[in-house]
């Protein structure tokens, strides 16, 4: 509840896609109070050319392994933990092996109404502080 | 335009995934005022390792078959009318065979200028009641 | 920054699917203050079955050729611009061979907070005015 869209080149391995979901979910845990167990996420590999990706804007050095996170979850966290949270994903797969510039991350938020993590109800719990 | 992207675990069968399709349409049309017509849906079917979701988070219990219906439509429609949609659509999939529990749904919304359904021209409808 | 999915079908040659990709950018940058190199393009091929889209709603005519263009970015543009945007790119579009029925776009608004391009930094840039 966040919900994470990792779309990762094919030639990745398992091991680097892995880590690389391992470190945005750390990091929202560590940063956004997202609880341990509250873990969504959709991996996509792209073919070579399915991925059209500017190597340089805005003035980072992208590579081939450049992948794209996109997090929907709930509105109300502050550019402060935003930031953190950027900042601590792209430690963590930096420690994965990952480059710093090769992490692009976009959120999108919606209220606690527009989810439903199961058997038909509305999620009972409520926005971030 | 509501537009609907069902990510499904690539085991289930077609019939499965129609029948989740069809429910999630039924219950936009029953619960929302869509327009029977008005259907746009994405399937993507996900290898195993590829849908990384909790088994239990927040108290239900998830199987190899969970499901994730994420739902861009346009804002302005009630709690209530969301909560019918959630109810209606998981409805629909136990009824097709599926367990209340695998089907997660995330909703997002927009504005009737965001939708373009064709010849370039925006959408001349408006936002629901 | 804006990011663009384009859900297009398996069978479009890998010209014709640059070709969409490149009439939705050169939209972008015409119609909507994009810079030329701020491209981040995603692009997914659906076998037959895996797109359900209604072939008539709401009065076009789409055939087994039809796309969806779903396109993530910074909030704040107004009305005319998002029309000029469906405007220049269809007409991008049907330049390079697709109909203008076939060629569906929904957009999605964040704020510029909720984008790091790399680095683990959040976008320092602005709204679009």
């Amino acid at each position: 509840m966040p919900l994470a869209r990792l779309s990762v080149p094919s030639h990745l391995s398992p091991q680097r896609v892995r880590a690389l979901a391992d470190a945005v979910h750390q990091a929202l845990v560590s940063t956004c109070d997202v609880p341990p167990d509250d873990r969504f996420q959709l991996v996509t590999r792209f073919e070579a050319g399915a991925m059209i990706l500017d190597p340089r804007f805005p003035g980072v050095e992208r590579t081939a392994d450049a992948c794209i996170v996109e997090i929907t979850f709930l509105g109300g966290r502050t550019p402060e933990k935003k930031r953190a949270l950027y900042r601590q994903a792209v430690a963590h797969a930096v420690a994965a092996g990952f480059r710093a510039d090769d992490v692009m991350i976009a959120l999108t938020e919606n209220a606690p109404i527009d989810w439903s993590l199961g058997r038909g109800e509305a999620y009972a719990g409520h926005a971030p502080a």
